[in-house]
């Protein structure tokens, strides 16, 4: 069975730098949002392409744990990784690093459920999510 | 010709101040939205009342000019009076004053267009909007 | 014992709300982040209480879990709740419930660490929050 | 005299979008800020280059005019151009395009004021900012 993974760049902005000259703690849901996005532009996931199959995906659940902290000037490396469940969930699990010196700043996760066209929860898999995760070798 | 305004207090978060300490300037444009909806639910006429009507009116112009500057631990007060105008648009003028020390810490202003039902720009006032402006003495 | 909790209103905001028309998770967050804010003021445990006591008390964990979702127009109360542990740590319980229907929309929880002056980290209690502990009848 | 200008891609995040399905008006603010940082980047008077130099750079004025809007999935060319004036400020005017059909997203400016390590207004350019403007041959 495959990995999937995938790896942003987000640099620090100045807007999220609160007044310990650290990153705030709850833009990293934000970063966690845009590795998200860039693996499902990558592997064809992406909202929009969950949109068009006439689904939505509400987060259910999001934790960070913070180990270190990033301060203005610095980028981070957000790896966002596909975690594979037997549930009709979307799981990816989360490591930030400072790109510099590699350091694992945070990690977390993220778990969505599938709606259908109806806002009904899908209690198994939407046949969309299924055929995506045969055509990636996924189970 | 009567004066609408309302004054809405605005607690800083810490979350909102940066790492020069004072509030990040990008912040100022939500305390004007949550002075004009203050406005909106005292005077009837809220985004939601907006919405009833079949109408929408986005944001074309948002103008901020930075006297003074808040902190954490700071409560702003935020003024939004109507200001009347011929043309087919919602024009909000905007004070905020440190509650503490009444000092002027921006002034500003948002221009509003109506889109109707269609999207399609209102050259003429909505009629919704001619009878708000008739109940409350505007013209 | 003692449990010291404190609920805060949060209205939700235009800002807030995402294209599914619900507030966005991330957003979460920050209303914990208030009622931390409303519940410190409260109880004398303020960010700017730790501050002058030469502490800080930086973020290590959010966990939020997503029940229901608020909408624009919704008003949510956001209840902090002190959790006590026998670690160096700040904790917090959250429920967020919608004022109206009394719904629990989410729960979460938060844990902060102390600093020293020198940023370095607390491994017992700083004297200052045994002191608050014990005012407030708690072990 | 030479045109400075600096062009950022900045990626529309789900976020960002409102219930309108549109990017929120607030976060063009933001789009200006990422737009002014790298050309801060770009030309070495990033707000890190202007805190060596012993100085900070607050924002005294935002504008923005919008004409269209963004919506999910649009990517943003966000054009920064510095704009010389006789007064110690620190000038931006921007251009928001849509990527893929280069319309014309919205206008806007930003002005910048020095404060030295006092935070005394500079009434004169700082040094570092006139040498900086001599080694681009502006003025």
């Amino acid at each position: 069975m495959k990995t999937l993974r995938h790896e942003t760049e987000v640099v620090v902005r100045f807007s999220e730098v609160d007044s310990l000259h650290i990153v705030w703690h709850g833009h990293y849901v934000r970063y966690f949002e845009d590795a998200r996005e860039a693996f499902g532009l990558k592997y064809g996931i992406h909202y929009l392409d969950v949109q068009k199959a006439g689904y939505s995906t509400p987060i259910v659940k999001v934790q960070c744990d913070y180990k270190r902290s990033l301060k203005y000037g610095d980028t981070a490396l957000v790896d966002a990784t596909f975690v594979n469940s037997e549930a009709a969930k979307l799981i990816f699990a989360f490591t930030i690093r400072n790109k510099e010196t590699k350091e694992v700043i945070a990690t977390g996760e993220t778990v969505q459920v599938f709606l259908d066209a109806n806002k009904e929860l899908c209690l198994t898999n939407p046949p969309f999510f299924s055929a995506w995760k045969k055509s990636n070798s996924i189970e």
